[in-house]
């Protein structure tokens, strides 16, 4: 591994992981900033905000940055999440310095013009459309807003079509203005790239930006309980869910080996149980989340409105006893699993600049591949025990979305785990 | 590119593309039979087939093929498109043995036991429901079969839940007796391998495989239609489509050109005209489907249900002159896009696994990159505006899944195309 860190004078770092067997680059700005940065009447802003820098700069049209990137066989895209909003370009080796120009220009520049807010405020509405109509994204949106009721973080991050409709230019560039600060933002690049050229280019085009401000957050205070929402379909899709850890918790990769133990791959115990076993579900897996101040561990199934009678005692079952009982072989398969997986990560130029970029913003540095192998290597069955009294401790979090009645009639999630 | 080709003396073909920077490979046996060659009766039969080749064999019970490739931080996966059926591993480059000895054990030694087919087809059936779930699935099944009703190539991949409920083991075994023949298979790798050794293993591994048999196919006859499907959705999401090419065809690589010039990124027409300008959808985009005989092409969109009286005569109009006053630098644009998203493509170990694989069952070789650029490169505006002319000709097909009332209303897609 490659990477090297340069800290401009404001602050703004840049982070570049090199490969040299290939011909393309993959270039980014990450911000440390997301929908978990709201306050509840802008839910919503990160994500238009996201959507805003695409739509013009004082030099560029929005169609102006779209041919550009696209005219050299590049392309452009970004995304939001809770905590990060982030811009980034695939291109050819030689045409990095006009990627960082456009992400400098985009994310500096930008006018917001009203027009074009007009037809971008219409584009999510419509992009909250879509979500609606995906089962999946809606019981996975109700379940975050489950596990922190009340608070940003429990948020969407598409915000409601009334916010979309109603935030005004002023309130998106002063949002801008507050969280997109040199010291809460770094550029990344993996691929065929050169630290020095880029570090060079970084501090004409991102050295004028502001050392003070970056977002405040309101604490991650998890709750849980139970959302059933009726609607017509052909599976159920549920969400059960615990409280989990923060990015820097101890037990940070014990949750990670856990999670793939009980529903990572085909061998795993979830899987075996609830699908090869008994035939309940075509999709069935665990995932965990983690943010500066807390995180989320979970399952997620979607099957029949009669299969679920059978389904949830199991599940439920499969998860109060995965600290219990852990074979050896089946932990170091699991570790076998994460460390193939880090590795096969490490060919994608795409997944490595995820991951300086990401890293860059939650430890200050990149760990290192063998730190993060010989972290795997050390959880034991001990701590996964430990980790899973942990996550039992909390009340759990129960989201399900289609033909429910079955389910409510079963009671309380919380006391299956009590 | 270091692709290299052995046929053994059964007709079975082994295929390598070498890549010496990574650390792991990716391998797979791709088969040409898939849902086409299907009768009706027996339509959902190549996937379930492909379901329960994971279900255990005469040494291996499912949990220990599940346990076998994940001990050593491999996965294995498999899809049936319809007209491939592909199995395939990625693991670390000293398991490719282990995964080559998996595969030919599950494609030649399967026992279809009778409990684990009773199970599967309950997976398949949560699948179907979990497809049924996704609007976006559904509206290309219902585009699929109005373009070719009546037909195999209609049909849905995944079948009815009453065929998968019934058909016995005798079906599955006999189909996969006819179909799986060494001539129609290929073992394929991209990664870190050694062709030699490959070989050698593939001789013992399927030197047995019968060399008569290979799937019949019903020819292709597009016809196209209007359907609408109404359902209580956000979102109408629509596929409007027509006549393509199959894959020998000398307009492969116009229509390719075509597909994205109209809907391929965000400097496309469609994206400029209906996204930016018109802030109708999130979603547009254009596609292209190949067969042995015949193809498709197409764009889909999802928007609302007000939005939709606005967005469909433009989205025709944009179809309708494609072929017309194509611009130099827009040319050059789209080229510059395909050129690069296959410089890109060259950087995943999947990618090049997946396209060697497809490659040698189509065209009988794997296309050099650089025959693949100049075919892009020879598109002209005169040879699209042919490619567009003879799309045109034939009936459009047209789907639309949601609140399609005020669509249904606008009147038959064919008479805007007349």
């Amino acid at each position: 591994m490659s990477i090297q860190v340069t800290t401009l004078d404001n602050g703004f770092r840049v982070v570049t992981d090199v490969i040299d067997t290939v011909e393309t680059a993959a270039v980014g700005v990450w911000v440390g900033v997301g929908a978990r940065h709201e306050k509840k009447e802008i839910n919503g802003v990160a994500h238009l905000l996201e959507h805003m820098a695409f739509k013009g700069t004082e030099r560029r049209s929005a169609r102006a940055i779209a041919e550009e990137i696209e005219s050299v066989g590049g392309h452009l895209n970004a995304f939001t999440s809770r905590e990060n909003t982030a811009y980034f370009a695939r291109v050819l080796k030689d045409d990095v310095p006009l990627a960082v120009d456009i992400l400098a220009d985009i994310l500096q520049n930008s006018t917001f013009e009203a027009g074009e807010l007009e037809r971008e405020r219409a584009v999510i509405i419509q992009e909250i459309g879509q979500a609606s109509d995906t089962p999946e994204d809606v019981v996975f949106d109700r379940f975050q807003e489950t596990a922190y009721p009340g608070q940003p973080l429990g948020r969407p991050i598409l915000g409601s079509a009334e916010n979309v409709g109603a935030m005004s230019r002023e309130v998106i560039a002063g949002y801008m203005r507050e969280n997109y600060a040199a010291p809460t933002m770094v550029l990344a690049a993996s691929g065929r790239v050169e630290h020095d050229a880029l570090v060079t280019i970084a501090e004409d085009a991102f050295g004028g930006l502001p050392t003070n401000g970056g977002p405040n957050r309101a604490p991650a205070r998890y709750r849980g309980g139970d959302v059933f929402e009726s609607r017509e379909l052909e599976q159920v899709h549920l969400v059960l869910g615990f409280d989990g850890v923060p990015f820097k918790d101890d037990d940070y990769f014990t949750l990670s080996v856990l999670s793939n133990l009980l529903g990572g791959g085909m061998s795993s115990r979830l899987f075996q149980e609830i699908r090869e076993k008994r035939g309940l579900v075509y999709s069935i897996y665990s995932f965990t989340a983690s943010y500066a101040d807390g995180g989320l561990f979970g399952v997620y199934a979607g099957t029949g409105e009669k299969q679920v009678e059978e389904l949830l005692p199991v599940m439920c079952e499969e998860i109060a006893k995965v600290g219990a009982s852990i074979g050896e072989d089946e932990l170091a398969r699991v570790k076998a699993q994460l460390k193939a997986g880090i590795l096969m990560a490490l060919e994608s130029t795409s997944a490595r600049l995820e991951r300086i970029g990401s890293h860059m913003l939650v430890y200050g540095r990149v760990l290192d591949v063998a730190e993060v192998v010989d972290a795997i290597e050390a959880v034991d069955a001990k701590a996964i025990a430990r980790m899973a009294a942990r996550l039992m401790a909390s009340r759990p979090t129960f989201a399900a979305l289609g033909p429910v009645g079955r389910l409510e009639a079963m009671g309380s999630l919380a006391e299956r785990f009590a």
